[in-house]
């Protein structure tokens, strides 16, 4: 098991190349709310951040794992060390870096913050969910909760005193958030008593706070059904006076803590609300109803985190792989295979190795840079401020278009990635000695939770698509085409270049096909065709991104002599960029044409059909 | 927990489909070897054999997951109730039901064996792996051994009273067998000192049997180096007397037992072998350095049962994700999906939950097809006898064919099938109270042992396509486009036709670019596109096999009355092969374009390209 500890990598010479290179961060550092922040301050928090990520939060990643969280005398038991890691999470300050100086952070931009947390769910996924949920709910107060409510229940929630979670989930409903049967009932002092049960809540309890601060959606008595009777409320695990002292129990009992596949260090609770008519909330601001659009907020930076710990865990399984393929010796080279004398080579000169590991580099690096993308645009919008409401309008149009992809195809691909991970290791990879399985089993909830796969790409098709009279899908694909017709004779991308276009013509088609579903009736087949559509639009997001990134390493590697140290990094870039487009952007095309065949056989299939039993 | 108990579920209906009206053992029951079989035994024995699975193994199989295995004191602890599993399984004669009479058997047709193996490792496959070992290795030595040694070792390890095991695997040498380094020593007697350690040894040890007998590759002194120099030996735990009798330890000694992502109730054992220089072994046969071609027989079957395995616990996968389906309500219909007071439908009604379905269902029935082919063509061959050289010799062919793409495809697919029912289920899919996860954790092993996935795909594209001349390849091509050729007008199925057409097409053209690399020197092109290659064959294998039983279920629907209760269950098989060749066959074309355009970035990336650390 020892060969376990402290197994998060990172490379810090490629995420400064996505930032700084590619992405070009810099054109926001030092203007607007960023004026503290410099290119060498970013970096030294990066390093900062990686360094204590791996010795603080990395050794807890398997024992939490193996520990896991226990119930005892209806309180959570988190594993050995976790309490020590978020007390020090918060002295540090990693957890807060990226909120307002007015709230005890540290301004960061949002990209800086966002590679940040990669760090610290890379390290230790479970743990992170921890503070992560905490900020979000504090985050909700502060945007929509009255004055009083900001300074009462937020600056405990973000220096670390108290935890916060949301509660969406009953377990009836799953993901008919709209079904909730939580019930809030008005109180003569305008609080309410909360009446219900919630379920799969994440860091519903645990034993290194005073308090925890729920965000419970609930429906006050004769509000309409669905999801536009439901309000948000601060239920905190215990009640508080006006000074924010702890004063006693408030009726949320954790019923009971799942035993799940990973994520094992992080406690999902069963909570009751009310068991004993006790419960007490407040309406998050003044107006009732709105818990939809305020739950909204925090859901849609869940959904972005979602992607940040999937690329997180992608990024060291395909960085632990990368180290053992290096160490292991077997096998000789497959120029002398039939030589039984020949030498045993490291597995990283096997073709199928290679082609494994420039698989998952090529992904990787694909979806940090779909992240790192979606966080300059936030950035981007947050210098113009009011400078510029068309620019502005653009960055935050990618920002909701891109969303679902960060979200769902980064987690598909997490798992993918791990797969691929544990296959490279061989039966090593099968072993708890190493850290590759435990990526894959906790990544497998990223899919799952903040709304299923699925449901983003019904987001992505039936919502997004259409955004702004379909704008922010045109401007999107107008980048890309940009992109193309600059590159599209480019010496060595070229026939590269040629499969983006394709892939991108294909998804324009898709959406035209999807459109036309939508619009003759055929509502139906638009589901059964939504994530492969998903999937082709974020393949095409991530091949440009690739080649983006590649066009720019062989404009740089113009200007390195030939023994520079850094030539292999960015030849390194055209590789993942040129593999991509010729082993998954080839194949868009073909998925566009599947779905032209607009079979419909998941419709027409009798229930019966399915098996006899 | 308690929802986990006995999950194991099959359908039987369509195992009889498969095999009679699919395959039509019909005409081999009855004939030869299989004189005393008629439809009726098998049936009773495949619904017997069913029960007994989910009655006796099918309990153990989330508890023997969570109690795992322990080593005290250098003994190995299997969970609780294994030691009566193992000893009812031998019993009922499930276990040996294949095996000839003579050896205490039932010598019933592979396809029985087959299906029997399915429903015993579906229920539990970590507890079906020590008599599945044990019988692999008895069938071993009655093959090669002596009339002393057959007399001696394999009564015993096939009446379930001793158990027995493949030691390949050395722990520097991993893949690459030839270069194992444990070594025989002669001895005056005849026998061999045997010494070295072997790692990843399934069952190397257990509480339930009074000996192990060991097939251990080892290498005589001064022999060949590589896989030419291997002999194998039986090693017995302890040592035994003329009479079988045990008289004392053999010097094996069980170094360690590996902590895994799943099979957690198979011990996977650390075995060192002469640590005191006393462990005896003996010769299996009277010539050395036949250890590899030996040890293939073994090899061969247990690929076959890697491939039972996957398709066993993804058909459960499936079945569970159906059951679950049907049972969970939750949100609206599509069609009333705005209006928050329609009523809550079962999740099977919604149209991505069709699609998951039909998507495994397509690939655990087209899996199991060709499982069923290649025992199919195991029993034809053994009726056919030495009546008909050629017609042995297509089947012959046609296994040696299959096995590579029953092991990897079944295998990738098995953990891909569990990933989607985990999604089917949402969050309670990530729990334990279910038993997807663990299907998901017990099947990623199956694309590793036995030969990894990678090897299979070599295997396939460096030897298997090429035997005989290429003849099994233009049989096996020619099967397909007899099929074509009948059914490229048909009425219902002719689109789908149309789409295998262009599949196999593709992956005749594929056969003869790969061999163009060989053939002009780029032999390391081969091994970036195997494993496509292997899974565009397999899809085209499975896709083929679907719209065979579409086709047969299509005449049958012709002669059913309106009403017949059987009607869904046909149009169910139609469904499944429309679905699949529209969603998995189109894409075929794509992928062998993709492997046309001959990208070498796997190869041309410098080492140092893949990351800074």
């Amino acid at each position: 098991m020892s060969q376990n500890i402290n197994r998060y990598k990172v490379d810090l010479r490629e995420i400064e190349f996505v930032l700084f290179e590619q992405f070009k961060a810099e054109e926001v550092l030092g203007k607007g709310p960023y004026e503290a922040w410099d290119k060498e301050v970013v970096q030294t928090s990066l390093s900062e951040c990686a360094k204590f990520s791996q010795a603080v939060l990395g050794p807890l990643c398997a024992s939490g794992d193996r520990e896991g969280c226990k119930l005892v005398d209806g309180k959570v038991i988190t594993p050995t060390g976790f309490g020590d890691a978020w007390k020090k999470s918060y002295e540090a300050g990693w957890r807060t870096i990226g909120l307002p100086v007015e709230h005890g952070g540290q301004g960061s931009p949002k990209v800086v913050q966002a590679l940040c947390e990669e760090f610290m769910c890379g390290a230790n996924a479970a743990f992170a969910m921890y503070p992560g949920l905490t900020i979000g709910a504090a985050d909700v107060i502060l945007a929509f909760g009255t004055d009083e409510e900001k300074h009462l229940w937020a600056p405990r929630m973000l220096d670390g005193r108290w935890g916060g979670t949301m509660c969406l989930t009953e377990s009836h409903a799953g993901s008919d958030v709209g079904s909730a049967k939580t019930m809030a009932y008005r109180r003569p002092d305008g609080k309410y008593n909360i009446k219900g049960a919630k379920v799969y809540i994440s860091g519903g309890d645990s034993d290194f706070v005073d308090n925890v601060i729920h965000l419970v959606l609930a429906r006050v008595e004769g509000a309409p059904p669905g999801t536009k009777g439901l309000s948000l409320f601060i239920v905190p695990k215990n009640k508080i006076d006006a000074d924010g002292n702890v004063t006693g129990p408030n009726d949320v009992i954790v019923a009971g803590i799942e035993h799940k596949m990973g994520i094992n260090g992080s406690a999902t609770c069963q909570l009751n609300f009310g068991e004993n008519d006790d419960c007490v909330g407040e309406l998050i601001g003044t107006v009732e109803n709105q818990g939809i659009s305020q739950m909204f907020r925090l859901m849609n930076s869940a959904r972005i985190a979602v992607g940040i710990q999937s690329v997180a865990l992608a990024s060291s399984a395909y960085l632990n792989a990368l180290e053992y393929a290096r160490d292991r010796k077997q096998g000789s080279h497959i120029t002398s295979w039939k030589d039984p004398t020949a030498p045993r080579v490291s597995i990283i000169e096997h073709p199928d190795v290679r082609r494994m590991l420039l698989d998952m580099k090529s992904r990787v690096e694909g979806i940090r840079a779909l992240i790192i993308k979606l966080a300059m645009h936030q950035d981007r919008a947050q210098v113009l401020g009011e400078t510029d409401e068309d620019k502005r309008a653009y960055h935050l149009g990618q920002i909701d278009l891109l969303v679902p992809l960060v979200k769902a195809f980064g987690s598909d691909q997490a798992f993918r990635i791990s797969e691929t991970a544990i296959q490279t290791f061989g039966g090593a990879g099968f072993l708890k000695d190493w850290p590759v399985e435990q990526y894959a089993r906790d990544s497998k909830i990223f899919s799952i939770y903040e709304g299923t796969n699925h449901i983003q790409a019904m987001d992505l098709v039936g919502r997004k698509l259409g955004q702004n009279g379909g704008a922010n899908t045109q401007a999107f694909l107008g980048d890309v085409q940009s992109f193309i017709a600059a590159h599209k004779d480019h010496p060595v991308l070229g026939s590269s270049v040629a499969l983006l276009d394709k892939a991108q013509e294909s998804v324009g088609a898709t959406v035209m096909r999807l459109l036309g579903w939508f619009q003759s009736g055929q509502v139906p087949m638009v589901p059964l065709s939504a994530n492969r559509f998903l999937e082709m639009m974020s393949e095409t997001a991530v091949g440009w991104l690739l080649l983006e990134a590649a066009s720019i390493a062989l404009k740089k590697l113009e200007t390195l002599p030939a023994d520079h140290h850094e030539r292999p990094f960015y030849e390194g870039k055209r590789a993942a960029a040129v593999f991509f487009a010729h082993s998954t952007l080839a194949l868009v095309p073909g998925k566009a044409e599947a779905i032209a065949l607009g079979d419909d056989s998941p419709l027409s299939i009798p229930d019966g059909g399915f098996a006899t039993i």
